[in-house]
């Protein structure tokens, strides 16, 4: 292991992050809020990059441990830093980190118990933070750094490792900025068209922020509800679909080939389970709850969106739903956006493959010699890329299951320990019970919190990045 | 597909079971019960047997789809006429079947109001459905009938389709026939036992019945709660912890090696397990539910067991319990008992397999090149093993989301939507809240008990015997 290969890239990054904590900055002296915050984090952060890049040598060339633990490490570093503003803004360690690297992940949980008295600098922070991580920060860093070269394709893999690689570019760096303006891009038409609908600028980039992220913060404590305007509500549902969708793929189809998205398994995929699950949610809150079709559809489709994507907004408290709701929202947290989204949780493809891997195996059972590829978008796919799958939803659910059981031990319900787990580690942000959408993670022991903030980092780096590093294979010789 | 040769098998399994059920006839007559449900029984059933046995043709040969079809529809013929008896007692069909559907799959949901009020013989039936259901109907039926030779092998497959095949020896009917031997030994010393503890031998023989057959029907509604004696307790917690196990280790261990079951990696993780299960629950009932140690460790070690071997007695309404003590039984239902045990659930090899398959990923995430070998009992296991096991898992988790979804749009809560499905699906029994240990499975709607009766005859099958005939590819040509 190289330590100082992976001290002097983290170094780097903290330079980056620190330059970028300039914007609140101005956000803060246009709002006329205290500036200490972000001075005092800026100087912290951008002072520690220039140590550890000028202590330690520049990179020539690592291996994938390197890989993973400058990825891992650099998303801590991240949180750690970006939660100075809130430690100075009064808020305690634990959960300026958790409300920190909530932000970074895309969750979207949060401990703030009155989000409207915070400064309009830190709640913009709050939302940026979402936005850097949602295309990912080290794919940032990617783009905008010229000298990482050829390593940078193991820092790309180890931070968006879905199990389909596109690769729109050979240079990795190409891919990185193409992919950032992408994002870029839509985020833009989602502001005019937040303006158009009568948003403040403010509102307008903030929600902006964590829509495309598929984040979930909001500066208004009742989250989408408290604008209750179907036409905002249309916008944010609409860039909601498009975040949790590929972005190579939004590429594609604005550059190459205009079929590109509605040709591929996984998007077609995502579309019917979005449109199944609003169907049978719009039925249950029609049926159950004394609703309108119409309202029924309303709050479907936006909340099975929202939660699908792993984004996590609310135009309800879907916590005081039937059970029968609630559960169509528990199933869609499992599945989570497409790979290359901006989007956590297991991933639509990964679904879609394992499934189809299934119905192999029936179909083997009756022709026990036959050879039948799995395939995805006519190609077969390779076997290591099925373990890969198999393996990564195996930890998945072990982690799930771990995490449950200590919240549970911890004194909490099982509908709520099941569901602060999964909405923590695949980025949704509320769960029901004590931590539904109008409800708060502080409710959560110390702990719990620490538990939780762990979930989160491992989820967004789709846990093989992380868990490896806890391996004694990692770290010999 | 030869429909004449499944309808010849069914005919001479039928013409079995109404043999079988002469047994219960004697307890009618021994306690003065009213012999008409069973006499009818015999009857309906040996008649229809002969009837489809003679109409059709003897078995010449036949293929994997034939076995599958024969084996499901087996169980589903048991069930149907093994209900004639609780029928002509009163009970509505619906209820009949799922009672004796509960009975042959060694479930033990029941959905009887007043347990008690029933004739013993009537009891007598139900545990000994669970007892025959146990170690196999169709195993019982090769094991007994000298003709059906070769084709044998694959209703044995398709019965007991574990991961791991033990060849004890290389005939299948030699194995059946040595399979059920030991099962009578270890039952017949199980019977002795609890007599020496003071039990009845009508409730020593329907208790056995119902803990080696991993069953969990009592002739008492309190369950074995209604002894409230510990060396009853300890004794079926022994005999449950043994039929949990594989029957052909037991075999090994008593008649070749000693050490054959000490030494098998499914068995050793199996005890791992029950003790990491046992002491969380343990400590958990003790600091939340004010026990003493000594009483949490009596409580705990009986459910742990009671639960994961899918037996599902209850000394206690664990419904009752703290939830971080509810949620070490609900981990352990979706685990099961070991590969070749009486028990249901997914099994234990499956889960050890699948992380050890987790295990290697992480292993090569670091060593892209190296090669390893999954191993099991020192051997390596085959690729198309572990791709049955991934796909019975994803199929297995599928039907379990599809049936919880499904009850709660029957307007169930959450916490009883998803226990009711796994508790059948697993073959297990009571579950949580409506569907508890103490609770009864009668206050589900007539729509949700067929679902579960499905449950459990999909469960008891391990899924691929019953799925593969809903795909249009078994039913072509």
């Amino acid at each position: 292991m190289k330590y100082g290969v992976i001290l002097n890239v983290l170094g780097a990054l903290l330079r980056f992050l620190g330059a970028i904590m300039l914007v609140p900055l101005i956000v803060a002296i246009y709002y006329g809020d205290s500036l200490y915050p972000f001075l005092i984090a800026v100087t912290i952060t951008g002072l520690t990059g220039i140590f550890l890049s000028k202590r330690y040598n520049s990179p020539d060339e690592w291996k994938a441990r390197e890989g993973f633990a400058i990825v891992a490490l650099g998303w801590l570093s991240a949180a750690v830093f970006g939660s100075i503003p809130y430690m100075l803004d009064g808020i305690s360690p634990v959960n300026s980190l958790f409300e920190s690297m909530s932000g970074f992940t895309t969750t979207g949980a949060t401990v703030l118990l009155d989000i409207e008295a915070h400064s309009r600098s830190i709640l913009f922070w709050r939302s940026m933070t979402q936005w850097l991580g949602g295309m990912g920060i080290i794919m940032l860093f990617i783009a905008i750094l010229p000298k990482l070269g050829v390593a940078g394709r193991q820092l790309f893999r180890a931070e968006a490792p879905g199990p389909t690689e596109d690769k729109i570019k050979p240079r990795i760096r190409e891919t990185a900025k193409i992919l950032w303006m992408v994002y870029c891009s839509i985020s833009l038409i989602e502001v005019v068209a937040l303006l158009l609908a009568g948003m403040s600028v403010y509102d307008a980039i903030t929600h902006t922020f964590t829509t495309m992220a598929c984040g979930g913060f909001s500066p208004y404590a009742q989250s989408i509800a408290s604008f209750n305007n179907p036409l905002i509500e249309g916008i944010i549902t609409l860039f909601m679909f498009i975040a949790g969708a590929n972005f190579a793929l939004h590429y594609r189809t604005l550059y190459t080939d205009r079929k590109s998205l509605v040709k591929d398994d996984e998007f077609k995929f995502y579309a019917v389970v979005i449109i199944i699950a609003t169907s049978i949610l719009t039925f249950s809150l029609w049926n159950y709850m004394d609703e309108t079709i119409s309202s029924s559809f309303r709050y479907a489709v936006f909340q099975v969106i929202s939660i699908m994507t792993t984004t996590g907004f609310a135009t309800v408290d879907f916590n005081l739903w039937v059970d029968s709701a609630k559960i169509v929202l528990l199933a869609v947290m499992f599945i989570g956006g497409c790979a290359g989204s901006t989007s956590g949780g297991i991933k639509v493809v990964r679904f879609l493959l394992l499934l189809k891997y299934a119905k192999r195996a029936l179909f083997k059972s009756i022709h026990p010699r036959a050879v039948q590829p799995i395939k995805h978008n006519n190609k077969t796919v390779p076997d290591d890329v099925m373990q890969a799958i198999v393996s990564f939803v195996v930890i998945y659910f072990m982690i799930f299951a771990v995490s449950t059981g200590l919240l549970s031990l911890m004194g909490m319900d099982i509908i709520s320990s099941v569901t602060a787990s999964i909405a923590t580690l695949g980025n949704i942000g509320p769960g029901f019970g004590l931590v539904g959408p109008m409800a708060n993670f502080d409710v959560l022991p110390l702990v719990g919190k620490i538990l939780l903030i762990a979930n989160m980092w491992i989820g967004r780096l789709e846990v093989f990045t992380v868990i490896v590093m806890l391996t004694p294979e990692f770290w010999r010789r």
